[in-house]
C-alpha cells in the first residue's frame, strides 16, 4: 500500500504528521509513503524516525499551502509545485494508492477535484465522515463540500456512503437514512422527499433506505449511513462537537469543585479514561473525499499525531477494502436500472 | 399576568401539565390560568390541586388535537373549538398576556399563525430556543418554522432575537451571530452573506452585530443571538440532545463497570447531580414563536412537569419584560433607518 503524504498539512505540519505516520507503522507494518514538503523541515525531522524513513520517499517542494488560503489562492500559487498538489497528484498518477493531508479544506477539495475530477455519473463531490454512536459508527455524509445538493445528488451520496459502509463496517445491506426535520408541517424539503422516492424504489441494491432520520438519530446510530447536503452536515458535526467539548468542561469542573468529588474522581479514574477515550476526537479522525477518480483523506487541521495516524488508517482500510470500486459498480447498476425504468416507461408512452 | 394554557397538549396531557402550572404558581404567584380541554380529564385533578384551582378559570373543550395530527388535518377539526385553538384565541381578545402548549408543534404553529397573524413588517414567524452554553444561556432561532429563510427574514429573526435576549437576559445590546460553515471555499450562502452585510450595515441599533459563527460556537456561548433558518436550526438542536443523551448513556456505562468506578460514582454523586441538572432538558424547554401578534410557547411533548413550569416561566419572563413592545419598537427603527437610506440613495440618483 502507497499513501501519498502533504507532509505540511495542518496547524504543527511534519512535527506532527511525521510521528503519526510512524505510528501508522507499527499498526500496518505494509505501508510505504510519497512524501511531499519543504526539505528544511521535513528531513531534520524524518532523520529521527528510521523506521519510518526506511520505507519512504521524499521530494522536495517549494510551496507550502497555507490553512487560510482560499482555495483559489493555492490553485494559483500551489497548482503544480506544492506538498498539497503534489501529494494528489501522485494518486491520478497511480504512484499511490490513497492520499492525505491536514492542509486547509478548501484548497485541499479544490486541487483534487481539479487534479482527480469527478468520476464520471458523479456530478458533485461529498466529504464522508466516521460519527461515532451509542452502538458503534455510521458513516455521514456531506460535511461541506456540496453546499445545497439537489435529488440526484443527495442520491449519489447515499450511494457513495452505503459504498463507504460496506467497505469499512462489513456490512452486506448498510441502512441508509435522509437527515430531516421532525416538524410534521414542514416535512421534507422537495429535494429530500425526491430523494427518498428514488432510494425507495431502488430494488436488488446494496443498500437498504430506511427513510427520514432527524438530528437525535446521527448520536443514537439509528442507520448506518446518515445523508444531508454539505452545509447541515457540516453545521451537525461541528454542533456536535462542541456539544462533546461542553459537557467536558462541565464534567470537569463538577469533578473538581469538592474533595468528594475530587477522591470520586480519582477512584473512577480509569472509568474517566474510558469515557474519554470514547469521547476522544482524535480516534474519529478523517475525512473522505468522495464521488472523485482517487481517493483523498482530510485529517483535521488540529490533530495530533495519534488523529493524523487514524485518519491514514482510515485512508489504509477503505483502500484495502476497494472502495472506489465498490462505488462504480453501485454506481453502474443504478445507472443501468434507471435506464431500464426510463425504458419502460418510454414503451409505456409509445404503446 | 393571565396566562392561557392548553391542558390536553402533551404526551401525559393534564397529568404533567397541571401539576407544572402548580409548580410554577409556587414561583410566580401572581400568575393566573385560562385552562382549556375536556372536562372529564381535567377536572378530577385540579380537584386535587386547590391552589391552582383557586386562580384559575376553566372552559371545556370537546376535540383535542392529537400529537400526530397534519396541520391541516388540526385547523380543520380544532379550529373554533380545540383546546389549542381556543387558548390561543384568548391572546387575540386579549383575555391572556400569552398561551403555553405541549402539543403538535405544527398545529401549534398553523393555529397561531392563522389566529394571531404575522406582525406587520414580519413575513414568516420564527421558534426560538434557549440554548445552554459553557457561558451561560443564548437564544437561538429559527428551530423549525421557516424553512429556507432569504436574507430579509434572517435580519427579521436577527432583530426579534436580539430584542428576546435583551427581555431575557438584561443586555443592553445583545451579539448577534449568523451561523454559517467554516469551509473558505463555500463560506456565505448568498442569503447569509447578504444578511450579514445588512446587520453590519444596522446603525444606533439595540444590536452588536458579531459576524458569522459556525456550530462549534453555539456551546461556547460566543455570541448571545444565533440566526439560522429553520432546516438547519432543527437538526443543530436535535444533533446537540443527541450528543448529550449519547454521552450520558456512556457516562452511566463507565460509572458503573467496575467496583471502583461505583465507589467512585458514589462519592461524587453531588457532583454527578449537578451536571445531570445542568444538562436536564427540563431546564431549558420551551419555543418562543416569534413574530406574531401574541405570545404561544410551546412546551417540548414529552417534557415532565418540571419542564413545563420552565416553558411557562419562561412566558411569564418574556411577557413581564415586555417582548413583543420591544420587537415592535426594534423593527420600527429598523425600518425608519432602511427608509431613509432608500431615500437618500434615490436622491443620490436624481442628483
Amino acid at each position: 500500500m502507497k499513501i501519498s503524504v502533504d507532509v505540511m498539512g495542518g496547524d504543527k505540519g511534519p512535527a506532527m504528521v511525521l510521528p503519526g505516520l510512524n505510528l501508522l507503522l507499527t499498526r500496518q507494518p505494509s505501508a510505504e509513503f510519497l512524501l511531499f514538503g519543504e526539505k528544511e523541515k521535513v528531513l531534520p525531522i524524518l532523520e529521527g524516525l528510521p523506521d519510518l524513513k526506511a520505507v519512504s520517499h521524499f521530494t522536495h517542494c517549494e510551496v507550502t499551502v497555507a490553512m487560510d488560503d482560499k482555495p483559489s489562492q493555492a490553485l494559483r500559487s500551489g497548482r503544480g509545485k506544492s506538498s498539497m498538489w503534489l501529494a494528489i497528484e501522485a494518486v491520478k498518477k497511480g504512484e499511490a494508492d490513497f492520499c492525505i493531508s491536514a492542509g486547509n479544506t478548501g484548497a485541499l477539495m479544490a486541487m483534487s477535484k481539479f487534479c482527480l475530477r469527478t468520476m464520471n455519473n458523479i456530478e458533485r463531490p461529498a466529504i464522508a465522515a466516521i460519527w461515532p454512536t451509542v452502538k458503534g459508527e455510521s458513516v455521514v455524509l456531506d460535511m461541506g463540500a456540496t453546499i445545497g445538493a439537489d435529488a440526484q445528488q443527495l442520491v449519489d451520496f447515499a450511494l457513495m456512503g452505503g459504498a463507504m459502509a460496506r467497505a469499512l463496517f462489513d456490512l452486506e445491506k448498510p441502512s441508509i437514512g435522509l437527515l430531516n426535520v421532525g416538524v410534521e408541517e414542514v416535512k421534507g424539503l422537495e429535494e429530500i422527499r425526491t430523494a427518498g422516492r428514488i432510494l425507495r424504489d431502488l430494488e436488488d441494491h446494496a443498500l437498504d433506505y430506511f427513510g427520514f432520520v432527524e438530528g437525535t438519530d446521527l448520536g443514537k446510530g439509528t442507520v448506518d449511513v446518515v445523508v444531508t447536503e454539505g452545509f447541515t452536515g457540516n453545521i451537525a458535526l461541528k454542533t456536535a462537537e462542541g456539544t462533546a467539548k461542553q459537557i467536558s468542561s462541565y464534567l470537569r469542573s463538577a469533578m473538581t469543585r469538592t474533595w468528594r468529588a475530587k477522591l470520586g474522581y480519582l477512584l473512577a479514574k480509569p472509568a474517566f479514561d474510558r469515557l474519554r477515550e470514547k469521547m476522544n476526537p482524535s480516534k474519529v479522525n478523517g475525512g473522505v473525499f468522495l464521488g472523485l477518480n482517487g481517493i483523498v483523506i482530510k485529517s483535521h487541521g488540529g490533530a495530533d499525531s495519534e488523529g493524523f495516524a487514524s485518519a491514514t488508517e482510515l485512508g489504509y482500510k477503505i483502500v484495502e477494502n476497494d472502495l472506489l470500486k465498490k462505488i462504480k459498480s453501485d454506481m453502474a447498476g443504478y445507472d443501468i436500472q434507471m435506464k431500464q425504468e426510463a425504458d419502460q416507461a418510454q414503451e409505456g408512452t409509445s404503446k
